[in-house]
């Protein structure tokens, strides 16, 4: 079984660069957390051609868990629903469920049930509707082959409500049950080229570990460089041996080369 | 010709959630505003198979203008230059021009060319550095068919500085002149699914131009939407009474509906 996952931003508003995308790295961190290997992150526009594409893509490629954001309002080019369903074959259809979901939190607000909130109850056939403990658009959990796809709003409160409550457990459950540490240090007084050689070396001590410097200072007026390290495992006690093994072979050679570690 | 834009950015931080795409949404602001119309926001992990993979995509589809951010650092896993060769069919070789910028970087500062930094000065045969006026590391613009690609480096301060200096003059050049106008408006008190046909409406009005609301307060409890419009044309006069006309028409329905305009 693979852990693969893609997120796929859907909206102009991330695309003309008025939102930063804060949703997919939230998103990628808790998958990431979770075992799964994010290995694409996709923002398209609110366009029919360009969503039934991209979900086609994941399904076509058997990525595990697709999470896709935004599109679920009400207004005329929120279509996330029903592209979704044309990408999967199947009717758009009123979802009992849903519809019962959508009702209750209109009524219970003494809210009018117009055409556009409706619309919120529509999803693709065979599909289950995720509660919005926030909002009112409901999300969405399908499964198509391999490929598990979770449609949630875009406005960050639904959407990670939804996550946290109704996803999130669902996806620990069925997950690689994988454990996720990591650690930074601060490097000051080596520029990154010179750190390479020893990173490389670091990253030979295990196939489970990953490390990446990020400059963080000017490059060569005053080297100040962070490096990440993570790794993921089934146990966490190995993990963190893991990390704290190659964690002091970095800052032993980097003190041989005249570095300051400033945090670790 | 169109003028249509991909973004794509590399690197496993943006994956697993430990960094914000702000590379993305800078670039996507900037190329809106330049008239480009960027349709995809591609992120893929710092891999042989995905970086190829998604630069020959682009070029497939003729998109004309492709920037990349990230791995053109010196660490093992910097090596967009080299897949961006593979994907182009082309050499990796050493380009005298960013030879020459690299050592005299490296001259001026008293440094030693080591193998890692040495690696900045290759690039896919017949590209052209562009000059990094904060790092090592100089950018690359390449081109292939209708496809302009440029590589910049992942650390924002380079990135935006190459962007600027060397990118941004010849995009703007080469570009549609087209003038973006957007302005916003708050609306207190109307639920975005009422809202959803005023905007409808305000649509129709005109094809240049594109109206999207964004939920801010509590949807039921205390609606607060923003409501912004967005105009892009070849004059800016013309721009700019696109944008108050379909303003006005939003403004007066909305207080029918009895909503106030915070701010306009």
């Amino acid at each position: 079984m693979s852990y693969t996952a893609w997120i796929i931003s859907i909206g102009n508003e991330l695309l003309i660069g008025k939102t930063v995308n804060t949703n997919a790295s939230w998103l990628a961190r808790k998958l990431t957390l979770l075992g799964y290997d994010v290995r694409r992150i996709i923002t398209v526009p609110d366009s029919e051609e360009d969503e039934v594409e991209v979900f086609r893509d994941a399904i076509k490629r058997g990525i595990r868990v697709v999470i896709s954001t935004g599109g679920l309002g009400p207004t005329f080019d929120d279509r996330t629903s029903e592209y979704l369903a044309k990408a999967l074959n199947r009717k758009y259809v009123i979802n009992d469920e849903a519809l019962r979901l959508v009702v209750e939190t209109f009524k219970s607000r003494g809210l009018e049930l117009t055409e556009p909130r409706l619309k919120q109850a529509k999803m693709p056939e065979g599909a289950k509707p995720l509660p919005n403990p926030v909002g009112t658009a409901p999300g969405i959990w399908v499964e198509e082959g391999n490929t598990i796809i979770i449609a949630l709003p875009g406005v960050p409160a639904e959407m990670m409500a939804i996550f946290e409550n109704y996803v999130e457990p669902r996806l620990r459950e069925m997950g690689p049950r994988l454990h996720f540490v990591e650690k930074s240090i601060t490097v000051k007084g080596v520029p990154e080229a010179d750190l390479a050689p020893i990173i490389e070396k670091g990253m030979k001590m295990s196939n489970r570990i990953y490390i990446k410097s990020h400059p963080k200072g000017h490059e060569i007026r005053a080297p100040l460089v962070e490096v990440h390290v993570y790794v993921s495992s089934e146990d966490i006690k190995s993990a963190e041996d893991e990390i704290n093994r190659v964690l002091n072979f970095l800052i032993s050679a980097i003190r041989e080369k005249g570095g300051e570690v400033l945090s670790a």
